[in-house]
């Protein structure tokens, strides 16, 4: 069995969703949360607050593996620079626990889910609850894109497994 | 007397300035590095480069108060992205350590040191070489830049304890 913690990086909230995966392929949901950033008192104190969070969540569920969101980056250089922020302090926290990291594009994941790149959140959240087994639950929407990073991360994980493609080389045609 | 480690963020060179203020408003030079991350075998390694390095010299210097730069917004978003994951780890790293961070634009930087916003580099450099007594010698680029902000932040600091005007407020004056 293999535990997956998927991260949702945002400066204001970011998404954790932890989940199992059986040798079958069949994942299970583990935990969610939305770490809330902006009752912080600055900028540096929400990085700071990320970080000690993710420490508490990485204590608590001992993940094997940690898949992460990468950037849509149709966005303006202050956003960008601001999410690069969460982002960065989220990477740096894992990469110290020495804990392998897969990254995916937001396409990839809505392609890896729903079979569209294109999909909507709904679409998401619905195949999320679908494919966890949790029916009438409704997610917090931070939270429930941290489980789809992490449950494209599964699927990916096996179809590598079963085919033996590399998993760039995955990652490269859903994009 | 009041040591402060100043950092010049970046995602491929990390500058470090570390120098001690005396009472009187005198600084001297201790310390200056550049952290090299483009050794590292992929983007998240750099960052966990980055933050493993700044806790080594956290320990080793021991600085009471830190200076950094904000970032100069004519950038590009991809650009902006880059240099926020590294900012971000950076400002994750001293937050954690409960840590005073105070942040610079570069234009109030290159105002405090030259006395003007739109001095060149080597003008910078020129006044920390000058202002920290290291005639002659060549200073790494991104480790002169750590030095610079560490210098304006004890003159901005000076100035405060002097006048009693809000640093935020000098801060803005400058921009």
């Amino acid at each position: 069995m293999t535990r997956i913690l998927g991260i949702d990086p945002g400066s204001q909230r970011t998404g954790i969703g932890v989940i199992d995966v059986a040798a079958d392929g069949r994942c299970t949901f583990v935990h969610c949360e939305a770490i809330k950033l902006l009752d912080a008192a600055d900028f540096p104190s929400r990085l700071g607050l990320l970080c000690e969070n993710l420490e508490r969540v990485l204590d608590e569920w001992q993940p094997g593996q940690v898949a992460i969101e990468t950037v849509f980056m149709d966005k303006s250089a202050t956003s960008a620079l601001k999410l690069g922020h969460a982002r960065g302090a989220a990477l740096a926290t894992v990469v110290r626990r020495h804990l392998p990291i897969s990254e995916y594009a937001p396409r990839v994941i809505k392609q890896s889910l729903v079979g569209r790149g294109a999909a909507d959140k709904e679409q998401v959240q619905h195949m999320v609850r679908l494919l966890l087994n949790l029916p009438g639950v409704k997610l917090q929407a931070d939270a429930a894109d941290a489980l789809a990073v992490a449950l494209t991360h599964a699927h990916m994980s096996a179809t590598v497994a079963r085919t033996g493609v590399a998993i760039n080389q995955l990652r490269r045609r859903g994009t």
